[in-house]
């Protein structure tokens, strides 16, 4: 076992795969991925490393991934079917069970930055559409023009998935979880959705239990993937109720995962740290980008 | 054990108390709604009993419920601190695990048939705000006035709350959950959530796992209460996963609403129904209206 003491940190920065019209793949499919993952944990390991609270890291870790144009959340979100962002995102506190969550919100920069305050300052867990962003404005968040979050690749993807018609994996979905130095756990995922999506479609990202999860006697989760299949299972809460039941973090991981598949048929992967810092990771897709890290003070990255 | 034969149903009309304030308090604060549950639990009674299926049940008796001004959900909601109505709903079959939700709806009289549409017939499973009531023209479910939905009673104690500056418990969420013959599951959720509450507010209704869920081999079961308790306890799962571990559907129930209270201090309710037909109900609060088929086939209410 690890000692108490022992912050960790893991993100992700999505399931799925890498498909030639990824906005990712120009100059190597992996590279900005595995740089933008590696970037995000050092953010959260920074502040977890200074004596920092697991709610102010992974909210510092999903705000790095919402930043960058590579991941699915924040700028660089997928465009729904009307050619609209519209972004979930969702925080919670495993010392407490609080928890914060936005939904269908279109002019937020950090949207996990938004679910923290209404975590903070609303008697509310969950805000969506018009009244998310009225609650912004009311805590000083300021509005944030769509042509910011809209980038050029997925304006492409966009015109591309329009032509034929087709809804799509929303492939970039960024999430962290960490343990502080006091054994506290918390856990955060942002994301713009699946491309193509309906409008006001809401997946698994903002509800608590499914795309996200944090109690401190159980593990702290956060879920990527086909976000109607993910519900279903409330995979976040099951996972951590495996490392409640006494399996290993990824062991955990790898038995929802495989739940996952085996129940619903559905596509995804999910990141989790225990009670001890332990951390663990598993997708059944072809890639999960993913960093994290080790005992030793280091961060490690890979797909 | 009951047969596998046997068809049940179990309905609620939401756990609180009855304040001088409640629009149901004229003319004994009771009876009016004893009878709506009643109505409703005959309702979908009489679909079990001419051999539909558990989802049709449920859907036409949550649909009298919302019908009845008496309750708070679709005609009768509470009011938001805007002075509007935003419902919620949800529906999940425990056959196939699959499941309908709609959010911040302002212009359905029916939110679940809502609900039930965007299972059926759409990709995805939570439509939230705009893209909700877009997706209902799209499915042929006409826009409903607001001077339908919001009634002299409610508007009077949207007055009076405003006045006092405080958001209030709903008090009249209304749900059913059903056992068909051919031993499927359903459940359904419908509410206007709290008074008061922020626009855009979600509560735990359209939420799979805390307001609404159905899993043939566990249970099904809505609950009803302050929402983002529930929420945090993903209860109507865990209190399903307690049948699932063998404890009795009553038992269960009972153990749910014990762990809402002690473990986030929430105040609210349950019904359910295990595999074999047996209901469980409970709540921590005052009042929860209810009504339940008898094996002999009648209906009884209760508060």
């Amino acid at each position: 076992m690890s000692p108490p003491s022992r912050p960790a940190i893991i993100v992700h920065g999505g399931a799925g795969d890498l498909g030639p019209e990824d906005p990712s793949s120009s100059g190597g499919p992996d590279a900005p991925r595995l740089a933008g993952v590696r970037r995000a944990a050092e953010a959260g390991f920074r502040v977890l490393f200074a004596g920092g609270g697991a709610l102010d890291a992974v909210e510092a870790a999903v705000r790095v991934l919402e930043d960058d144009p590579t991941f699915n959340s924040g700028t660089g979100a997928c465009l729904t079917a009307a050619g609209d962002v519209e972004l979930d995102a969702s925080i919670m506190d495993g010392a407490t069970l609080r928890y914060g969550a936005v939904a269908v919100v279109k002019d937020v920069k950090n949207p996990v930055t938004l679910a923290r305050r209404v975590m903070d300052r609303s008697s509310h867990v969950l805000l969506a559409g018009p009244g998310a962003s009225a609650f912004a404005r009311e805590v000083g968040i300021p509005a944030c023009h769509s042509s910011i979050l809209v980038t050029p690749a997925q304006l492409q993807r966009w015109r591309r998935l329009r032509e034929e018609g087709a809804a799509a994996p929303g492939k970039g979905t960024v999430g962290a979880v960490a343990r502080d130095a006091r054994g506290h756990l918390a856990a955060a995922t942002s994301t713009g959705g699946m491309a193509m999506k309906l409008p006001g479609r809401v997946g698994d990202t903002p509800i608590i239990g499914c795309g996200t999860y944090a109690d401190d006697s159980l593990a702290a989760v956060s879920c990527t993937g086909h976000g109607e299949r993910i519900i279903q299972l409330t995979l976040a809460r099951h996972a951590a109720d495996l490392v409640g039941r006494g399996m290993a973090p990824m062991a955990a991981a790898r038995e929802a995962i495989r739940e996952l598949g085996a129940r619903v048929a559905g596509e995804g992967g999910l990141i989790l740290v225990g009670p001890a810092g332990e951390v663990g990771f598993a997708c059944n897709t072809p890639i999960m980008s993913r960093a994290w890290s080790t005992p030793g003070g280091t961060v490690l990255a890979e797909m």
